[in-house]
């Protein structure tokens, strides 16, 4: 099991035809409490969907009892009738629940500007359905988990265990990946009994160390949305080091498995820059390696090419010396202090587990992004997908 | 005609066995005076390859009388092997033609790391050949032109007639086609007897204008050079505003040129921001757009996927709010005022030439940026190049 884990906690995921494949589409997870105590992290995009409008606000003062999520539509630059939506569909949740509105956070995913008549009917209509099926058990959990996906090509869920508490997620994402969040919704259920300014704290330290380092296509969604929400219905008042250091886990955890689902890549690649003056001159070297199409492009057709780390690295403002970089990939060093080293075919790229190493001999600082080549598969299902 | 057109110019290109295809791979361009004034724009990258060190130094006096330029290997992270390979080249070349080495640049193009002991013998070589084939007729321009050459299907010239002067160029340069200057090499000559602060100028202001604005893929190179070179041999002191009017004009047909022969693509994208608060900002957004992997393999399946365009225009800092932003695509409004306008299908994305039209409605000023698809082929043939 994993958001229904943690005691407290009620899911559901319905069919309730948003998309086109009629697959499960509206998903609603409860917090029954005693604490509705929560906090979310959301995407950085300035274009931002209604939901996260919306779900921004009504966390202003850290309290939320539901979440409702649906696939089939971003419900995204769909003027006052979108948002309209997402009012409608916090009021109809809330309605059934007998909440208020401003406890319920809305989370959409799909493409960006649907979100008509149908679409509103689809995720109202849902909602209903959902209610109606919310159970504790792991068949809720898998259709929740399920329902949130989709061009993903697996569920992904994780659980983790405190001492007297415990920590469950489900996540969607497999593509749109990238800093600010990478392009997904994850919720994350606990019976701690945390206030929402701790879970807030406690948030962000995971997100800075999970979601915002995997960078599959450096393309920032309009409607990430990390939720975590705590019922305190465990009675522990959980050791926040521990819970702090759960989270991190979850996440990371999570953040692997959106970089192993991303769309059409055949490679899951782990970009470390050591020897960095700061940790963050060492996530902006990475960052800038993982954003260039020509090292992705190299690592698909398993072309250790160092020189276009090299190159991408000399966009950044990153403190090093060119002619003192070393470059390693996959554990075989071809470039020592910016000249070649062992020969690029004694380097067996063909495992999709790639990692590439940079010691920018600058300091002590170390960091790592992961990232994904960029394949025919990708240029085709990002090409066809859509309208 | 093109860099020989300009009086007191000759130029040669020829096949020393650096390229495996055979192909003409050394270039040798001589300025005969009577001035000798000279200007260049490098790469922003900060790993630059040993030529544009070496370049970079001796135009600091704004003096030089003749380019040496090969493809087939970039001398770049090639070690203290690789600038002394540079500075034998510009030795071999001053010593053929009763020149100081301070006033020979180097330009290099090919796979970073490559620069070995034949790499150096196939220059050296080639810049004795060259240097005895030196002529002023079309024949040599074109060898030059050819032999400069790396992935690009075709070669890219240019002249222009100002009043009583002449500017001819060539150019290369089909991939890693980025900011801080396009991945290329391009030599400018003219006839005009400016001084070498009145080229710098000019030149500056063309790049800024032309080359600074392709991002065929956001990959920037280690190696771009753009040298203009003035013999004066006309005796036409040029008006500085129709000089770099016709700089800034000669520089945008070369760039549409690098545009057009990007690798793999089958469409060339001009992305214009209009409405926008500062020509910075314009720019800003148009290039962030070209940068979305998302967006470019949309219209390589001649989807007009607006959202994507709003996605990453949400990245951004430049002033607008997104419920009025409009876009356009070939003629079409697809989304106005942040909502869905013309039906998607109303569009016509199946010619090669396409332009995108954003409006901020933030303020007056306007820029484009010239960028690519992103296809099947781009993948195919960065993958496969190299090692």
């Amino acid at each position: 099991m994993t958001i229904t884990t943690p005691k407290g906690f009620r899911a559901a995921g319905v069919a309730a035809g948003i998309k086109k494949s009629g697959g499960r589409d509206v998903v609603v997870v409860v917090n029954d409490g005693p604490s509705a105590a929560a906090a979310a992290v959301f995407t950085s995009n300035r274009c931002e969907a209604h939901p996260v409008t919306w779900s921004r606000r009504i966390l202003e003062d850290g309290v939320a009892s539901a979440v409702v999520l649906n696939s089939g539509g971003a419900n995204c630059f769909t003027g006052a009738f979108g948002a309209e939506t997402t009012e409608l569909t916090a009021n109809r949740a809330a309605e059934l629940l007998q909440l208020q509105p401003s406890d319920v956070i809305v989370c959409s995913t799909g493409l960006i500007g649907s979100g008509d008549e149908k679409f509103r009917q689809g995720v109202l209509t849902g909602v209903k359905l959902a209610v109606a099926e919310l159970a504790d058990d792991e068949t809720a959990a898998q259709h929740a988990a399920d329902g949130i996906l989709t061009t993903d090509s697996v569920a992904k869920t994780a659980l983790r265990e405190g001492t007297g508490y415990s920590i469950g997620a489900i996540a969607k994402g497999a593509g749109m990946l990238a800093p600010g969040l990478a392009t997904m919704l994850v919720v994350i259920t606990t019976d701690a009994d945390l206030e929402s300014a701790q879970l807030d704290t406690a948030l962000r330290e995971a997100t800075r160390l999970s979601f915002d380092r995997v960078d599959s296509d450096g393309a920032m969604s309009t409607n990430d949305t990390v939720a975590l929400l705590a019922s305190g219905a465990s009675g522990t008042a959980a050791d926040e080091g521990e819970f702090t250091s759960l989270l991190v886990d979850l996440c990371q955890d999570l953040a692997r498995q959106l970089q192993a689902d991303a769309e059409g890549a055949s490679h899951d690649i782990t970009i470390t820059t050591t020897g960095a003056a700061t940790e963050d001159e060492a996530v902006a070297v990475s960052r800038a390696v993982s954003r260039s199409n020509l090292f992705k492009t190299a690592i698909f057709g398993n072309d250790p090419n160092w020189g276009r780390v090299l190159a991408a690295i000399g966009t950044t403002d990153a403190q090093f010396v060119p002619q003192q970089i070393d470059v390693s990939m996959n554990g075989v060093m071809v470039c020592r202090a910016g000249t070649p080293d062992a020969p690029v075919d004694t380097v067996d790229l063909t495992p999709r587990k790639t990692a590439v190493l940079i010691d920018l001999h600058a300091g002590d600082a170390t960091a790592s992004i992961l990232t994904n080549d960029l394949t025919h598969d990708y240029v085709h299902e990002n090409s066809a997908y859509s309208s």
